[in-house]
């Protein structure tokens, strides 16, 4: 596309490897054709942004605006942009563009195309580097850009966009998203508690697995879940082994699996859904006495998400959320690596952020 | 079904954790009203029935009569039998009987029923162990019978009863028989070669994936594969990244899966069929990243038996063997625990097994 003129823009950057977010001015390339510009109303905070911050995966290029789970306000769009316009609630997820022609973009995912661009620490056609939502307002081409539901509140709606459609996405497309079905979540966490909601709303069976039993309570009597497992209690893990079809297992730290596998039913789907940075122990014989599957997934293509959003809608489902300003954010990170928030940080962006003076 | 009269037979039998075999004489039951009898006239020796003579899994009971993979001729039918005649040349796989009324049977995979009856080592309704194929007849269900397509020579098909299944079934149900798709076949051994040659027959593309290049020229100029990996070489692995829908990884020692999985497409999938005894270290985020899948297989059903079968005769498939008299099985199996088989030993169990005198 080459470069266009540009606008001011501010928000918050990690500039090493620190991870220490702080103030930084930079520009927006002006609403291109098909572009949609929204002001940034609210942004969660997903472990992947602290990841990136802090360069733990080794690809990230400083400075980085994190912020992935953004809802706004179209305050502008292109002149043949037709399917928003200014004043509607919209959210942009994990990513800004893709190439739109392989097999992967054809098949709705375009979050696997190996030219997608992602909303925070990409770069885009233009050469310029990708600033994510921590920032007072956002540029992004119309057909990555999601309806927000009017009756879902803006700011618990922000983690739907990669929280939400990435155990919502596997869910549906294992399958697993039917009456009859028993499904387990192991982790409840700002992944976790959103899958509980969004398998009960399919009508699931739920069980939580939790390597603790502090969060019982929690997960039976407010989220919802029908049974809740202790996954270091022998007895309880014996007395679940094959019941279930599927798990989505949300937790990053290393953990066994095999305690995990023994829960699954014949055929029954092991899905990974958090990234432990070390190997796992994989045991085979699990895997071929009972025809079982692992198998990862990542966020979601833009049509499941918008489809997310809309069965999260219809059924008030949304994320539960500690809304915090902008200058907490770095507070909030470190809380978050020691997995102390119930369950997702939120910023408020449009309320909090403000330019350097 | 209680006690029933039975018949004097004779075979070759573990009787302890050595784990090598001698002549042992024991009883076969009458063939009943829906029983097959047969002469057992070959025998293929899988890497199971070492594991199962030496009790590496730590559930055999002795005496163990190995052997499931069974070509034989029927000499006798019970009064209720409508599909076999004496003189019908028949198979018998890795089970004698199932349920039949579980979801899992209902599902035509026998193989998996939680009441399945193993061929050998496992315990009959009447409450006799069962003995395989190492030995001169068997009595059978005719359910759990595999008619042997007439052209197909009998020594060679005896393998195709476990090997052959273990890789067919896979390839069938994970939608990897087709023209246009590549497979990977990580392990030249009894079960690779016979992936190749059902792959190749299915119209894919087949790459066989070796730790040494010993086995390239055998691969392409003999079986018929398209491409030859040495895994060990990183420049060849590296040039065929993301190119394969589908791996059969037959390999029993613990080995990397990183590289592998490596090899797979977007929504690749990774079978395992080998059983490594110690767990593989499983990476994650390639499994996330690319929603790639790995999931266990054995063996198979009987209508997927009887369909392999009968492909394999439609396209002349069969195992490369060493036939062996009953006399060098203790040899074989040591030579099979070194990999010094191309690719399959079959005892000549007609010809060559006696009675003790």
């Amino acid at each position: 596309m080459g470069k266009v003129p540009a606008t001011e823009a501010f928000g918050l950057a990690a500039k090493d490897e620190s991870g220490v977010l702080s103030s930084f001015r930079f520009s927006r390339r002006e609403t291109g054709e098909k572009d949609v510009r929204l002001k940034v109303l609210f942004c969660g905070i997903c472990h992947t942004d602290v990841c990136m911050a802090r360069n733990e995966w080794g690809f990230t290029t400083y400075p980085l605006v994190p912020g992935h789970e953004i809802v706004g306000v179209v305050t502008e769009v292109g002149a043949k942009v037709i399917k928003f316009k200014a004043g509607d609630k919209v959210g942009v997820g994990y990513m800004l563009s893709s190439c739109r022609s392989c097999d992967i973009c054809t098949d709705d995912q375009e979050n696997h195309c190996p030219k997608m661009i992602m909303t925070s620490g990409g770069k885009y056609y233009d050469d310029t580097m990708t600033y994510g939502g921590y920032s007072d307002h956002l540029v992004c081409e119309e057909d990555y850009i999601i309806r927000i539901p009017e009756n879902l509140p803006l700011d618990a709606a922000a983690p739907l966009l990669c929280a939400g459609v990435t155990v919502y996405s596997p869910l549906k497309s294992h399958g697993l998203d039917k009456p009859g079905i028993h499904i387990g979540v192991v982790g409840l966490g700002g992944l976790g508690h959103v899958a509980v909601k969004f398998a009960k709303a399919m009508g699931t069976k739920v069980t939580v697995i939790s390597s603790s039993d502090g969060k019982r309570d929690e997960a039976i009597n407010r989220l919802g879940a029908d049974l809740f497992l202790v996954s270091r209690d022998p007895e309880e893990m014996k007395d679940a082994m094959g019941t279930m079809d599927g798990i989505i297992d949300t937790v990053s730290a290393t953990h066994p699996l095999l305690p995990l596998l023994g829960l699954l039913k014949y055929k029954g789907k092991f899905i990974m859904v958090g990234a432990p940075d070390k190997p796992l122990d994989l045991p085979a014989l699990p895997l071929i006495l009972g025809k079982k599957m692992v198998v990862g997934s990542m966020t979601g293509g833009i049509k499941e998400s918008q489809e997310m959003v809309d069965f999260a809608g219809k059924h008030n489902i949304t994320a539960d959320i500690e809304l915090i300003s902008a200058d907490y954010v770095n507070m909030a990170m470190e809380r978050l690596e020691k997995g102390d928030v119930r369950y997702r940080f939120v910023i408020d962006v449009a309320n909090t952020m403000k330019p350097t003076p």
